[in-house]
């Protein structure tokens, strides 16, 4: 269940430590955390849990309900609240996975087949909406109508983005600036209001509450960006992970964006066959990682991340020493400097 | 947009004037409920707007807010809290309908194309998605977690049902108690939560709230019995109605659980071939129509809607009398006195 990486063990570069390091800070708090989540899974229909728990057992990160649990840290919190909300950033986070692997019509998730390959479409839809709900109903018992506010309004925010992905999806002339707004919303704001409930349980709502919000949006928007580097990377291809799926979909992501903007007329003919017009054929996802090469566009694209990890680091600026401050640092390097 | 019911005006039975009636009562309040559900249904991403206002549009009853705002009159309310809370109720009704015609492969909502049919699947799950959160952002700008612990309750109930009717989908042995609590879930504990909020808001919690949530979950067995027989009903295929959507999908409603426990050995082979194995021909719907008026299971699923009208007309009694509780009586008997 605490299965922290998905990285080969054997293979660990130093910055994953950090985020071990990270979880074992808030370790006994991430415990309570899975005990939750299972304890509030559960349902007189029996096929609930059994989805629910074969997502939520098959070694996500728990990255965001970390982040409430580190930011609820940071804020000097003692008390017991941070671990149910970061059950409900979890049960947000999953539903969401459910619906875009529907979405996406996704056959694997975290290695494994998804959960729509394994139980169904209808399933996966439906179950996603319990989860939904069941976040809400234990938000209502916490009582913090702020919260409520955040993590309602995250909910809209990230729908949102993954509509206006679905509208940029297949268009070549996508901008960076609408790329961005697309990861904003469907990724980073879930990491931003994970990492501002942990101030609004610590009653440090202000300047606090808005360095965190800072902190997980930078983060969120870092962590995308190289998510989307790693799905062209010839590391990942190694380790014997899946490539090429945005490739595939034809999801206009910012290593395409800026090889597209960078290409002359017949690489650009190349794009729009392939990823407008999805007309792709053998050695094209080799032409597109060349492509990309040649214009450096996923170095340069882990450069904007570390852009925006500088923000998220200066946004912890405020907050005093200490070891998870410090972890979180490493995280942030951590999510900018994986192999790609 | 404020077409009240689709009956063809000029066949339309005396019944039906009960839900105009009602409706007349509550004009005023349900203009502004029109109004809100279109405000607050707008987006930035155009997409939502289009595709949430395609299917509100198309005619719907708006039953389930009228419910809200009828229970708020019934409990003397003055404010204007209950109107956006109606548009609540209607937006988490109109993203079940959304997922529903995924989960169903629904081509027609409401005798037009469906919402996936128009704009795909992918559409239909983000947007329904968005409303479900946006119904928690409108619920929380209210401020009251009774009303947040009602409909947060509501939905995960909501989506068990839509689970607990995918795992008896092809079933024929399903029994008239697993129907039931499918139908509970997944229809009336949404009468039963608009109709609670209505005494909520008003501050009638105790015995006013239960009566009401009491006449909304009977109204809604009532509603949703009707409605499987109407799927089989000579009367809707006249009006030239989709009629056999159920026995297409395989979805066992009560009709088909009486006519498999009252037929002999053959006559439960065809319903095995026909809605388990899911083998059809031509002629097998006639067939299974004159399966249904031979053990006369339309109309005593009609008569057990009968049972559920009366507990919910029972329910009222502690109300005194005004033109809204007459109109919520005649809306009962209009119900359960649909043609069929």
């Amino acid at each position: 269940m605490a299965t922290v990486t998905t990285l080969d063990s054997k293979r660990r570069k130093p910055g994953s430590d950090a985020l071990d390091n990270l979880v074992s800070l808030v370790s006994d708090d991430l415990t309570a955390v899975n005990e939750l989540i299972i304890a509030r899974m559960q349902s007189p229909v029996a096929l609930i849990p059994q989805l629910a728990g074969y997502l939520i057992a098959s070694g996500g990160k728990r990255l965001r309900p970390v982040l409430t649990l580190a930011a609820a840290n940071l804020c000097g919190y003692k008390g017991d609240r941070h671990k149910a909300l970061a059950a409900c950033v979890e049960f947000l986070h999953t539903a969401t996975l459910l619906h875009d692997d529907v979405v996406d019509e996704s056959d694997l998730r975290r290695g494994q087949a998804s959960a729509n390959a394994v139980f169904g479409n209808k399933s996966s839809v439906l179950v996603g909406d319990f989860l939904f709900a069941r976040a809400f109903q234990v938000m209502v018992e916490d009582g913090s109508l702020d919260v409520l506010r955040i993590l309602s309004t995250a909910s809209a925010v990230i729908a949102e983005g993954e509509v206006l992905q679905l509208t940029t999806t297949n268009d070549t002339e996508t901008s960076e600036e609408a790329y961005l707004e697309v990861i904003k919303a469907k990724t980073a704001e879930l990491f931003a209001a994970a990492c501002r409930i942990g101030a609004v349980v610590a009653d440090r709502k202000g300047a606090e509450e808005e360095a965190l919000r800072s902190f997980g949006m930078n983060l969120g928007i870092a962590f995308q960006l190289v998510d989307d580097v790693l799905d062209y990377s010839a590391v990942q291809a190694r380790l014997g992970k899946n490539i090429g799926d945005d490739f595939r979909e034809g999801k206009i992501t910012l290593p395409v964006v800026l090889a597209f903007r960078r290409g002359d007329e017949e690489e650009r003919g190349f794009w729009r066959r392939t990823m407008e017009e999805m007309d792709q054929q053998e050695g094209d996802l080799d032409r597109a990682i060349a492509l990309m090469a040649k214009h450096n566009t996923l170095h340069d694209s882990v450069e904007r991340a570390r852009h925006y990890a500088a923000m998220a680091r200066d946004a912890l600026g405020l907050f005093p020493a200490s070891p998870v401050k410090q972890a979180l640092l490493e995280v942030l390097d951590f999510v900018v400097d994986r192999d790609y």
